[in-house]
């Protein structure tokens, strides 16, 4: 198809198409004539992923083209690959590879594995210390509870990996993680108002709105 | 104490505590003069949650404001009081009491309590929502595997509810829920790391790191 039908099917504009053309994040088309290529399906979904990464996980540009890199590599080292392409989502430690005592002392008494360069352990040191600073101290029974639980919602999402193509894995992590991530936080908020209108005498009340026959599917 | 001990003490300039006790934040002190006040161990106490709230969580002043006013007001519906308290807390939905039909389906599977009017439910769809436009919509088994653990998480923070103390209990639902948030993502990206690395055949490599005696205690 023309660039004017790839910016048709995807809703992306003809100049923000060129935008990502010109930035490398968008594979050339094959070229038909001095002024005009043909773009593919691949071009396509390639654009909706560059919309996901720039537009709803929220991604700089740079932070993109890293991801899609990844993607494209098609990875030996799925693990490492998977590691680099999370690294590049939000929240950036200020200061990775530093001294983490906190999460240190907590992914060991957890027993989990242990990288101190991973970004997620600068990013759990910063959220432990944040808790105490406002004398919300983790105890190791909090922590183990916590851990069990979300130890297991972490093997529901990797057992959704992708198997057998390493980009379409490096695509589900990043995007997984970017966006059940809200999804978690919103359901825990409704459990605990689930919780807490039996704990604190509310009837567990249904809806006045119509139960729905195709919930959730 | 005077003022400057209060500044000293807290470590909050003296200047900002006037702010404070302009905004209606922090109380004022017990009159001794015509110009100067008296300021007690309450006082501290305020201005650690007044920094915990504005600082660390990031809310406005305007939304601290809303939060202390719950914290003070020894709420008899102690339910209706801490879902006022959450709902101060980003994110914010840009339209409550919307139709949310990915949400209420989804709360209603899961046989939850379902208030059309808390934010969470909108911030659940508007999650759910951004999820599906990259294709990752959420079925019903991974929804259900999810809401089994978060309502799990849940009932850990609420069992940590102070009982007996109105007051107390807004401030720890406001704080628990905001600071505990990044706790649970930064621990599921470990998680992700743990069980992968397992999964992907990398051994559970132990760090180099010294193990630490006081883990998390």
């Amino acid at each position: 198809m023309r660039i004017s039908s790839l910016a048709e099917r995807s809703g992306v504009p003809v100049a923000t198409i060129k935008y990502y053309l010109r930035e490398g994040l968008l594979p050339p088309g094959e070229a038909t004539s001095a002024t005009q290529a043909q773009y593919g399906e691949q071009h396509l979904h390639r654009l909706a992923l560059i919309r996901a990464l720039t537009d709803v996980v929220g991604l700089s540009v740079a932070r993109t083209r890293t991801v899609l890199g990844l993607v494209d590599s098609s990875p030996e080292d799925l693990f490492a690959a998977l590691g680099r392409a999370v690294a590049a989502l939000p929240p950036y430690a200020e200061e990775p590879g530093g001294d983490h005592p906190r999460a240190r002392a907590a992914i060991q008494a957890l027993g989990w594995f242990y990288d101190p360069h991973y970004p997620a352990v600068a990013q759990l040191e910063h959220a432990l210390a944040a808790a105490e600073s406002v004398g919300l101290r983790i105890d190791e029974q909090r922590l183990r509870g916590y851990a069990e639980h979300v130890h297991a919602i972490a093997r529901i999402d990797i057992d959704g990996v992708p198997a057998h193509d390493a980009g379409a894995a490096v695509e589900y992590a990043v995007l997984g993680t970017a966006l059940y991530e809200p999804v978690l936080a919103a359901l825990r908020r409704l459990a605990h108002q689930d919780v807490s209108s039996t704990a604190l005498g509310r009837p567990a009340a249904p809806s006045s709105a119509p139960a729905e026959d195709d919930a959730g599917r």
